[in-house]
């Protein structure tokens, strides 16, 4: 659990090298509730852990909190989050002190490749500076959400 | 955990006899979101249980999953329902083969009382013949929903 997220997200004009060699795992999550200008509650396995997180507020700095759910929590909720699903590799790649994560979705949005930074202060996020194989900055595109990636 | 709920829920011309003699409980609640139109995501404390329950739908029949939490993962999401929370004291009362539940609000919904009565088909909710002491069937009007009474 934490209680703030500073986070970027960028498309990308190439993928990095070797990303088939980074740390990688594979990420369902599905959405209880999506709030129209508000609050989300999204369950999320990743590899063999299972999560429920409240998400408030939206654009770079937001609130998070998670808790670990146990496998028999998370099915009984999964359920309900059909229609709202989406699959992805999450590849994690060490960056400048911070770590790139590069989201290769699945399924319907096959094809979108994109990349998130998450910071310890708004100072650091508004100073970053991306790599060269960065594109343009989608921190604040709602089609980018994955909220919206997640309408199946 | 159930997958579907069929309730009714009425206004009371006036408080049944003993009513303080029934088994009762505190409940707080507080909502993690509310879509407009859909899907809510409720934590509640009942007594010393915690739960975290999912609501579709609208009226008399709608999909309702719970899992019970621990005090920890409780603890952990409870701030994120700051504005949306509510108190009453629940009393439960056999009545012809159902349960009729009095909830009795407290805090900035003092004054407010609604009975709320289960059952285990439409057909069945349908037939109910409510006791003397019921007033106006309110299961349809929004102004009455917890989601509406949690505004702070």
């Amino acid at each position: 659990m934490k209680n703030q997220e500073i986070e970027r997200k960028f498309l990308l004009k190439q993928l990095p090298p070797h990303l088939n060699e980074l740390p990688n795992s594979l990420i369902e999550q599905g959405y209880l509730a999506i709030e129209s200008q508000g609050s989300q509650v999204r369950l999320r396995k990743k590899g063999d852990t299972r999560f429920l997180t409240v998400k408030r507020g939206r654009g770079t700095v937001r609130d998070e909190h998670e808790i670990a759910l146990t496998r028999a929590q998370f099915d009984a909720l999964w359920p309900l989050t059909a229609g709202r699903r989406l699959v992805k590799r999450r590849y994690e790649m060490p960056y400048r002190g911070c770590t790139i994560e590069i989201d290769v979705y699945a399924g319907s949005n096959s094809g979108v490749v994109v990349a998130e930074v998450e910071f310890e202060s708004e100072q650091a996020a508004n100073e970053f500076v991306p790599p060269e194989w960065f594109g343009k900055d989608i921190s604040n595109r709602p089609e980018y959400s994955n909220t919206n990636l997640a309408r199946e």
